[in-house]
């Protein structure tokens, strides 16, 4: 809230009117959010234009019509829905990214393909290489990387864009990761946490017989590839299982965690237990090379 | 912001859920703007119901869709638009208020009965005196009184909830008032600085030949029967003139001052200059007792 509060004083400052003048958001997610969330409240609302330059904004964050500050440890508390004027979104600027951040932009890609684009799925598994070595500078897959992404998370967001609908296949990674964010902070991005919370989704599926070994193995294999962490030492059972008691409270008293079914679809699960946690957790560590 | 971090807070312990659980505001206007503006924006907005206690609240801050709070010296700076579940309006609870208070709500009353109701001024004009000692408590005119002033302000904002229109009929008296109030606080209350701009107002308007030399009387005679004050000290040209540029930025680059051209009716203009606002400053000063 201070930086919302220097963005206040800058706008007192300049003298800027209620509707014709613009302001213009140039950064990452966070920057967008905070500069939206000013810009939603600033004389119950001005216009505003956002143009992400990382990945994860290009994807994410830059797209859609949330704002959004964090409090405390509680990720995204106070927030608005606020569409801009517009987005302009240009993969030009990704090119002064280094690979950490590339790998963050994707996984909220990977989250959309597992979701709902088993093409999109195909594409990472063929060009992620590509992708992250490019900088998704590269014409053989980036453009038709990011169209896909952008358009599945549209499709999501368009029909719902006030979330009255809490069962949203783009939460998918989004049911544990925001306290595992918001712990582990600085360390982790955001899209990290929410490969985290993939990984962990996708046991969870693989567990409950929802998906087979080879579907999971596929998932597993891509985040590797994309150069996307597949556990943290806070992930503990009981770290996660009170994670999930936050976020049903964020999701109006259920759970529901979605978790994929197949390439490109889901469904949500209101039963999660600590114990299936416990499992899941202690699989994954297996997983990982020690 | 702070009382809002403040609400935050207690409902981060509470664990509130984020749509199943409405909050209620209890209060006059001021608090029931920091209730909504919080409710707005946790989770990016949580059901919530208010219950305005003071008659300004009752007719003017509890009615509509606006939350807000000051921020330094400039008011309701930020905001949301933000409409609540439901509003229960109950006359008994003014039993409680002071006279002040009292005619602190007859201000925005009687600015409805001078914008759109001419007949709600004549009986603002028979009741005023009897609304005043009987604190709304009178079946006499209490209930056609709050009727008329409520329904007459939200047939004027419901065509434009979002104030698309920046003419407003119902920003008389909030032209110059919003500086005075700010600079003024807490010696003025908001309808006793709302008052004095409507003296403001009606001067301009008889000086401009809008309206004649009775209806500018019955105005001021009203305004001392509801005990609202005309002046303040503070009121200079050259305040009252810079009080009006801030105004502009809040109506994107032109005055709107809504002047009376009858009593239930004004138009708009764009042309108050600071000579102007001395002549009327120094008529005003003429007409108070000293």
């Amino acid at each position: 809230m201070d930086v919302v509060f220097q963005v206040v004083s800058a706008l007192n400052t300049f003298g800027i009117s209620r509707r014709c003048e613009p302001i213009i958001g140039i950064g990452g997610g966070v920057l967008l959010d905070i500069v939206g969330f000013a810009a939603s409240l600033y004389r119950r609302g001005i216009p505003y234009i956002r143009i992400p330059t990382t990945l994860i904004a290009l994807v994410d964050a830059g797209i859609g019509v949330k704002t959004g500050i964090n409090v405390g440890k509680h990720k995204n508390r106070l927030g608005t829905y606020y569409p801009p004027l517009a987005t302009l979104l240009d993969r030009a600027f990704l090119r002064s990214l280094d690979t950490k951040h590339i790998s963050n932009g994707l996984a909220e890609i990977l989250k959309m393909a597992i979701v709902t684009d088993a093409t999109l799925f195909w594409l990472l598994e063929q060009y992620g290489t590509i992708l992250i070595s490019s900088k998704f500078q590269d014409e053989s897959a980036a453009p038709l990387v990011l169209y896909r992404a952008i358009h599945a998370m549209l499709a999501e967001l368009q029909p719902n864009l006030w979330e009255q609908d809490l069962n949203r296949k783009v939460d998918f990674g989004h049911t544990f990761s925001p306290a595992l964010e918001m712990q582990a902070v600085p360390e982790l991005l955001h899209g990290e946490a929410v490969a985290i919370d993939m990984a962990i989704s996708a046991l969870l599926a693989y567990h409950r017989g929802l998906i087979d070994i080879q579907i999971l193995d596929r998932i597993l294999c891509l985040m590797k590839k994309l150069q996307l962490p597949l556990a943290h030492s806070l992930c503990t059972a009981e770290f996660l299982y009170e994670a999930l008691q936050d976020t049903i409270l964020h999701r109006d008293g259920s759970q529901r965690v979605p978790l994929p079914v197949s390439l490109g679809d889901v469904r949500f699960f209101n039963d999660i237990t600590e114990e299936e946690l416990a499992t899941v957790v202690h699989t994954l560590q297996q997983l990982l090379p020690s």
